[in-house]
């Protein structure tokens, strides 16, 4: 089936590869009387978009979206919304060698072992322009969420091994330095090293960390369609995500029950509170109403100048520096994919709980 | 929709709570001609049974799988394979208190959230009973696995802060210990922890490691249906999974792209072969052939006899301790589960994968 | 896959042969709170069960259900609900000798050509026996639809060439006569025509009719999954039914624009309402909250004791004639059939439109 | 969800409106290696587009389609393959008036109801323009039927109440008269009744028959996701059918068993041989490998210059003559719409039926 279609009510189905005419995405399943215009996409575009740092790459692409359909008179009818950016600063001559190997730590030698060929210009389906259709998409699911109250905000936890202070945590300085961290000091440390892997021709890799706000309880399915698990699925088909946790994660491997059950209390109003939140805000795969917190592992990019080894298609063993543009870290311009990726997520989610207590199915259509 | 269905090609829906009649699971999409029997079946689940181990619950439950359609004269039909296991031992009068108040680190209050009430009886459907149904559908998984020459293995890789060592590790032992863990000596040391623990009415958390060889090159689809994660998705679906690592996983925060790249190289017989395996056998979601390395993390039983603040139903903040029959560790049991979960993710992305190319398909209709 | 999985909001996954142990089904989706016991079920079950008058088949089957999970305390969780019919009066001998043939008009070919085998006894998993699970799961559907104002009301409209007269068509009489006619002089004519084609050991076809009320406006999504679509799909999945039709159907190959459409006009009240009903009440796959109808053709019983020409698995041209218990006619029986998957289908169709408007949307979750 | 996207296993995803920049579709799931090129597809628009007689609107559009992705070097990836058509003879101001009223027999009213608001311009979504994205992706469907020797053939069989004589069929006849007759004579009857139809400012109803040759048997699911089953959605998901039947269709409904029951017989080399397709090709929603046969009743364009009552939005009754540019018969445009979706329909079907048996199973991955 190729796998290019997410989503079972806000269904969201991209194409695309990084040197053909352009990548796309068509969003099926939003409701109608959302107001949207490009602006609303290209804001969340512009973040993951080259060219904007030294330690992103500098091919230049404005990565322009248009809507093609789905909108009348600023609002969305409730049909297919199709979005497209073309690609522009397509150079095939850099890629043209790579058609012959298959570069380390790439997609290459799969796709062909599954296609028979692939598409070699720039990697293709498998290259990172790809993530342009799911930021599309989800700009339109974060507008929905806004207005339904939820907020997700994710950042750079930690890259080559520096990770941020949580007492140093700001909000505004993740979209105010290069790197998406939330902590200036650490960031600026990240600035030095990131400079020396650079002149060493090597990546690094990091830490996303997302925090999702303002989830209603109840949202996520019991069994197979738990809302971890989905989060999860949506995170780590990106591209170089190589771990997903939620909660305290991993630590969970070496605590006790006692320690990592989350208490409930009433406060003084009334309202249901938890002492910690070691479970991350879902229990049974089902939002509690608090905070949920999860982090993504992401591998150092592949393509690096350093001399690798790796075979070619005509049987010998060869040595390759691989040139092109390439970021020396993929880390800050995940940021907002895993954003977006958690934004279609959530709105599949909240859309298909909305039948699970019958008296809100009845509440609905007697309305 | 309530998630209890997974699958695209082959389907499996499940059903049961914890104290109602039983439990069970239909499998629509197996093949026909696969000799079935209900041994297949029962092997696995004397697997996950109560009562083998001190470490495991004293309720004492058979689970006698019964196949109640899908094969004739030993062999599938093609049809859907309904199984059946008969919840015998249930004590309901054990939670009877429970329906009060809302158990730290359980569903409770997220499923009165979500559906109005909640069968309380024994965690109903959030039960881990409910994992019987994942075992018998992954039995009909791995039979078709093994005929395909794939072989999935899942052992315990660390409890309770105990880890076992690469060096001492035996196959065999795996299910030699009641903690899975294919390290003797680890296994001694975890055994002297749990009865700490649960001297202390504490529970401990884990780690499980799962080795997939023997899977073909090619399978998995690009972007959303990435065959790691499906795999993440159907391992974190398991109730007390808080976190999923491929390959090398969360360490990639802290390594470099010369580090983490693995190189291919042809070895003398012109195979292609790789010099280390950080990516863990999946390639831009596409696996490469060798070996599928993953890790879960899983947390501490949050049932646990310890005194706990929580809320009742009745606006009061109370102190509870939790009865009845409870594992002081998930770990072990839930190493079948998990390889159930991974046999019935790698059928479906197997069965998916058949398309990829047009040759193959013509060679099949032109059989 | 097998196609045994029914919808995408509300899920039923039906299994069982007619010589297994039983049939059964599991519904997903069904919403937490409806007040649900086995006599629910069971009504339906008994207007489709055998035995019932001379023109259904003497096999003595009582098709008692047995709801296995999902109701707890007298109402549904909103987790699944497991359904199960045992077998009770399988006379396998009966089918022995089918084995070694193919009968016209049956599955029995197709079935070894798809699987290379079958279950031969009573048709397996062919046998009409399987529609007992589509009706388990349509009662919960229409307990659902009942609540919401929504009624199903389909019958006998032509049996073997005898149409029901509209203006002596009373809704009482359906229940009332053996062949599920609304017109008691043409159920007459029709019971004296069976008579006749009993002793030839013929069978004959006919036609259901069947009008929905109640239904919202605004039920149905454009392009391919519109409501007559989907309808149409339920109804002709349906074992003997080769055609459908929606308003006025095979009618309009030879009708005029100016007397198909339909004029809408405002009464007195300034309630919409059209002039004529020849669309059937859905445009553009979209219900307009007006009646919806349509009819399916039925083909005769395939099985007759009449001699008939076909080939057995020995390369043989033989002669047959079909012995056991069957039913000269399958309309009667097929109506509540066809009720339930209308059920099932509408179901779907209206959680799946609840997310059609984003006011609504805000609606709900800012309740 | 809005039902824009069709398929399991051959995925298509369509948008656009009539009076929005485009319509267009992404097909996910096209195995890699397939030939394609725009004059594939191409050919396939030719067939619909408008323009070409005096019976077609006379609306001129060029209808170039565009492949944005999915191919390289002349072959599909294997990725998705988007494609695109512009509108280019957008005349908005013919639309202007039918803003603020519902045309009779349209989905105006409907769409309304649903989303609160339209886009108006020529129907918006609800368009025929809708289905070049169906033509464009079914014109990939055939391209792989083709390479596995399945051939779709559709024609008008009736057209305003005549009837093609199946003694006067000409396969060449039908691609060579503007209404798509196989019969030369019906088609000159037909042009007069349309001549004079439009001067009555009328329109008319018809139907088309479609003949399926060289599908394997084998291919369709039981239960819900018979072959027929699913062809029958597929068409009736074209916007003006109203029923939709297979072999004998709605005849069966007058026969008997004796007659309708296809026999088999194995002819002088051993092949099964039936003596008549009663069935239409399909039982138990199996194909048999023999022709299928099925028939879909189109209704007369809504869209006609004819005074009619209908209401406005602001609570009037009022009188409306439809202007603009529309066909007297949609039937004739409308062939290669419904070749395309059973195309589709075919190859998701196909695709689907390929994990049948377990030998052919192992025998694709053991290649």
């Amino acid at each position: 089936m190729s796998g290019s279609v997410y989503g079972t009510m806000f269904r969201v189905s991209t194409w695309g590869e990084s040197h053909g005419k352009g990548v796309g995405v068509v969003v099926d399943g939003c409701p109608a009387g959302l107001p949207l215009c490009e602006e609303d996409i290209q804001k969340y575009l512009d973040r993951r978009k080259p060219g904007q740092s030294k330690f992103a790459t500098p091919r230049k692409e404005e990565d322009e979206v248009e809507i093609l359909s789905g909108v009348f008179e600023g609002r969305t009818t409730g049909t297919p919304i199709s979005m497209m950016v073309y690609n522009k600063s397509q150079r095939s001559s850099d890629y043209s060698e790579i058609a012959s190997y298959y570069r380390p730590g790439h997609a290459d030698y799969t796709f062909d072992e599954k296609y028979g060929f692939r598409d070699y210009r720039g990697g293709g389906r498998s290259s990172a322009r790809e993530t342009i259709a799911r930021v599309a998409a989800g700009a339109i699911a974060r507008k929905i969420l806004e207005t339904l109250g939820v907020d997700i905000l994710a950042y750079s936890r930690k890259i080559g091994g520096i990770e941020i202070a949580d007492e140093r945590f700001e909000r505004d300085e993740i979209l105010n330095n290069p790197l998406c961290m939330p902590d200036a000091q650490a960031a600026a440390q990240v600035e030095a090293l990131l400079e020396e892997k650079m002149r060493e021709h090597d990546s690094v890799g990091g830490l996303i960390e997302c925090r999702i706000n303002g989830m209603p309880a109840g949202v996520g399915e019991p069994v197979f369609e738990k809302l971890n698990a989905n989060l999860g699925k949506a995170v780590m088909s990106i591209g170089a995500v190589k771990g997903f946790e939620i909660g305290d994660g991993f630590a969970v491997a070496d605590t006790f029950g006692s320690i990592n059950n989350d208490e409930f209390y009433y406060d003084e109003d009334g309202n249901v509170k938890k002492n910690s939140n070691h479970g991350g805000g879902i229990y049974g795969g089902i939002s509690d109403g608090s905070e949920i917190i999860f982090r993504a592992a992401i591998k150092p990019t592949p393509s690096i100048a350093k001399l690798q080894k790796t075979i070619n298609k005509s049987g010998e063993n060869i040595e390759v520096s691989i040139k092109g543009r390439h970021d020396p870290i993929i880390v800050p311009r995940a940021v907002v994919v895993v954003e977006s990726m958690v934004a279609i997520a959530l709105v599949d989610m909240l859309f298909v709980s909305m039948t699970s207590r019958m008296d809100d199915v009845v509440r609905f259509f007697k309305k």
